[in-house]
């Protein structure tokens, strides 16, 4: 264990100096936004001019080097504090942060990777630490390097029960490369926090979750220093540093004030930064060196493409359900490239992704039952292309982790999910164990790809391109067989459909996925020998994108008439996605199949017909339309 | 405080009895619907007899009477054992619990309030515990009744941050009519729970959470007698019982076994059952009476409509937010209304919810920065409606607990959601706080209606509207000030929209909602004096149901040209739902102007052009088009 050494005088002295000069940067850059959270920044001053000047491994060349320390700043509405900091080490001109939330300048008003010395964007509360989980825990066990992990979390944050995921989650698996900082300044954005400044309240549930937690007050820089150093030599558990502060600390007449939540300094600006000059002792150029990253470093990875380590092998007819050949073709994928992982909460017995576990136990990530921190950990395991990432539930839980998903678009991530469990195929557990809307949710989000294969060979070919593709996949999974469609060689991609059935006669083009593929099949062929009615098929693969130039001309040789079915709700789902991509066009009109009302426990086809979704609806609506 | 009676030992006796039975009929249920969660069932067994012979208050008339003990199975999977309790009690035959999970039944694979001894849908875990909070809030603080809460959890569910949210809660508001049982049976579906039997873990955990924590085994009849006891006469915080307990408890060969989650015991019954029958002495129908409900009772409700206390009070053209008229309303139908009532997650002075606040103090709640355990306590607290609760954030924080309002829908809820600051008119604060994909989350939801209000005399009608609407609404705010569009006297309705602008002659109708109504009124101005092009524009008022006449019949007046426009991203949002309503006729075709990419943070007016949603964005689509 490395003896602690109290920093010389002249450090910690400029220590504070650094603090002070963070607080005028962020007053005099939300000043010039005139929008922006200055005191926010200021009770994190002194913790971020020690991370930035005195405990974090960085250089400026890169910033987001495997190698370095990572930091987190949970509580993303201090970003000017945190853009401050990195100006002052030197990345950027101090001048740059009066740019700050302007359109042209990549300092948002809260963090995002669109600047090169950020991971990913915070903002929305009580995420970072599930991320910073993720980086530790691949640091620890896939890197084995030496980088450590600082998660800066608000008094206010701590209140979201996905922080208490990620806790649980770090002492389950020892991170003792994980610094938790629990910014306690006391005041929530209308009102005072919830445990206001019981700080002992914190340490104990810091305790009791695992942590090695220490008490200080968070603008002694010598306290503080110490503290650091504790946590870097705490072995077998994460620490937390409970950091007692004020909001707007330093500011006269402003700190620990309630109604300054999130509103620039304006006219008061001038003095408070007179005041906080006359605190700084030396005005010039820091001395202060950051320490340089350590080893053991970071590996280099090998940029390949994933790839099935063998491919598809099934029997055409053979009933394989599309989740079972998720697991097969994870573990595939793993085989030649051991940055591959999966993840999954407590469900991979069903979703089967036990299978990886099975073939690569060192490689699945068991999260428990806790979404939102099961997708927090998989979006900082994806940071810095560390790992390729596969995130697994029953497809409805996902909606527990949207707004996690939704900031993982924000945070350029590439993780992929796979919802297993969709629609009311699942029967007997009823409405609240069938994914409906997943789709709705999935689509929404900023460059996404969404794959809903119907078969397992399509299923493990969706599971090799997702791996290979940027921004985030989802896959829908379904639980019941579905028979095998396709060859084992047959080629997929993205935004690429596929005709399974046609004529030269066709009236009426039907599209399905899933398990509505095979209802949409078998009304085709009941159409055809019992009406006379030649129907087409379309497979689409991914529902985002679809293969529009495929729908448009194939719906034009079938009279203008497309069909939707679904097993989903109406709204958002692949009907909807079909008519984005038609609605321009006057000659074609669309009839949407979906799941028409809340469904019930029963079984799965009993419930395919009476929500509306069965081969006999279709041919039903078929009938009476074309 | 009254002392503790310990019961005779012939009523010990028949509790072990009565839990015994209970896991016969689990088993015998789960054998008949060939799925389901026995040994999930087992484990809570003894807790269940107690619960439905010994401590909780209610009769059998109305199970869901207002003065009633209240039960959340928050673990749903272990509905049989729900199921049996209530048969066993009298309430329907016994032999009724093996059409479980059967199509013509509703006893459901998972808890729903279709049966009338049900309040909300379990089965998503980790939720229970918030409703149960919002129930204890509502019971203590509004109806002042001695009607308890009792809320089963399970371990597995347990790591859900959503449970430590509710803890949170519960002890900030010292809800000591809360009682929480955490059913520690040492497993989960595909391994063992995180925690396994370290139970002194779970006991500092609800300490520090600020629960009076009481140890016990879980599975003996006076331990847990005493505990419910104890728990009833703690006053001033709520109390956490932390039972050890073993799953498939008294199943030989089953018992405390990983791989017999969710599996019924098919072959094995019989000789479990037999084992089981060996245990009970007194295999007759009990002689256990429950106790009735208390004095003081719930108070009993008038039902009348919800109206504004004064009409909307703007001049035409003044600007006014649609945020600020949410809060005047609130505010006015809570004055003739004293069980309308306002919660909000620390965002009130931006949502305005501060509002309801300062009018009515005690009619607001403060739920910090928790939204799922927000959301659930507004959906207990509508239970039985006891209130009629108006929930507010940033709209796109509601992400944060889809899954709560995906499941409010199962559970019939009526709460109204109001999420503020929707769309890149928010500028400088960034993509964080944008709410760009909550039309299409809302609209997933069977039975919702969403409110979409352009200006402060709508807005106010939509809340008192919502107020008398069942099901879930979603009223979507705005940020900046926007004009004054409507005379006070304006009547509106779910489903009716307004042409705002129009002549004989229109080429083209726009349909804007928010912010892109005024672009499109600005577009509509500018393409009639510049290209001398006639536009039609439409406020559609409610995003669902969308008024699908107008618009078709508006459309054909205008060459079945519709353009829409929506500060949302381009899936699930207004301009899908107007597809979705037009898509079945050829004479229509729409283009559909969003949010084209992830925005970013500037000046709102800049971010609408950038974005593809400006007036100028639309005049150039329209004169490319028409």
């Amino acid at each position: 264990m490395t003896k602690y050494h109290k920093p010389e005088a002249k450090v910690i002295q400029e220590l504070r100096d650094l603090a002070h000069k963070l607080r005028i940067d962020s007053i005099n850059a939300t000043n010039a936004s005139n929008s922006g959270h200055p005191t926010s920044c200021a009770s994190i001053a002194e913790i971020m001019s020690i991370l930035f000047f005195h405990v974090m491994r960085y250089d400026l060349k890169n910033p987001r080097d495997p190698s370095h320390d990572r930091l987190i700043l949970s509580k993303g509405h201090a970003a000017p504090v945190l853009y401050a900091a990195w100006a002052e080490a030197g990345l950027f001109p101090v001048s740059d942060l009066l740019n700050l939330r302007k359109v042209d300048s990549d300092l948002e008003g809260h963090p995002t990777p669109r600047l090169n010395f950020i991971d990913v964007g915070t903002g929305s509360l009580g995420q970072g630490l599930s991320i910073a989980c993720g980086m530790s825990y691949v640091g620890k066990y896939y890197d084995k390097a030496s980088y450590r992990t600082y998660c800066i979390i608000g008094d206010g944050e701590s209140a979201e029960g996905s922080i208490w995921e990620a806790m649980n989650f770090a002492s389950y698996y020892n991170l003792d490369n994980l610094c938790a900082i629990f910014d306690v300044n006391r005041l929530g954005q209308s009102e005072p926090a919830l445990l206001q400044h019981r700080i002992d309240v914190y340490r104990k549930r810091a305790e009791s979750f695992g942590f090695h937690a220490i008490v200080v007050d968070g603008h002694d820089v010598e306290e503080l220093c110490k503290a650091f150093h504790e946590a870097s030599v705490t072995k077998g558990k994460p620490t937390a540093i409970v950091a007692k502060t004020f909001k707007g600390k330093y500011f006269p007449d402003i700190e620990d004030l309630v109604e300054w939540h999130g509103k620039p300094l304006g006219a008061q600006a001038e003095s408070v930064i007179q005041h906080l000059k006359t605190m700084i002792r030396n005005p010039n150029k820091t001395i202060l060196q950051h320490p340089a990253p350590e080893a053991p470093l970071a590996p280099v990875l090998p940029q390949k493409r994933v790839k099935l380590s063998t491919p598809p092998a099934y029997k055409k007819g053979e009933k394989v359900a599309t989740r079972l050949a998720y697991g097969t073709a994870l573990a595939k994928i793993a085989t030649d490239n051991d940055r591959v992982i999966g993840l999954d909460g407590d469900t991979k017995n069903s979703t089967f992704s036990d299978k990886i576990k099975k073939s690569f136990p060192d490689r699945y990530i068991e999260c428990f039952i806790a979404e939102q921190n099961l997708v927090g950990v998989a979006i900082g395991a994806a940071c810095r292309d560390r790992t390729i990432p596969f995130v697994s539930t029953f497809a409805t839980f996902f909606t527990r982790a949207f707004d996690q998903i939704r900031m993982g678009a924000i945070s350029q991530t590439n993780v992929n999910f796979v919802g297993s469990h969709c629609g009311v195929s699942i029967g007997e557990d009823g409405p609240s164990q069938m994914a409906l809307e997943d789709i709705a949710m999935f689509r929404a989000v900023p460059g996404s790809t969404i794959f809903y294969p119907s078969d397992a060979v399509s299923a493990e070919r969706a599971v090799e391109i997702a791996a290979n593709t940027k921004g985030i996949c989802f896959i829908r999974t379904s639980r019941p067989n579905t028979a095998i469609l396709y060859d084992n060689d047959e080629p997929f991609a993205v935004g690429q459909g596929k005709v399974l059935r046609s004529s030269n006669n066709d009236k009426l083009l039907i599209i399905g996925a899933g398990v509505t593929l095979y209802e949409a099949l078998d009304a085709a062929a009941e159409l055809q020998s019992k009406y006379n009615i030649n129907a087409r098929v379309i497979d689409p693969f991914t529902v985002k994108p679809l293969d529009s130039e495929l729908i448009i001309s194939n719906a034009g040789q079938c009279g203008g008439k497309i069909l939707t079915v679904e097993d989903h709700y109406p709204e958002g789902g692949l009907g909807e996605a079909v008519m984005s991509v038609v609605a321009e066009h006057s000659n074609i009109t669309v009839k949407k199949l979906a799941v028409n009302a809340m469904p019930r426990s029963g079984p799965p086809n009993v419930l395919l017909d009476m929500f509306g979704i069965s081969a006999k609806n279709i041919v039903k609506n078929a009938v009476n339309w074309v």
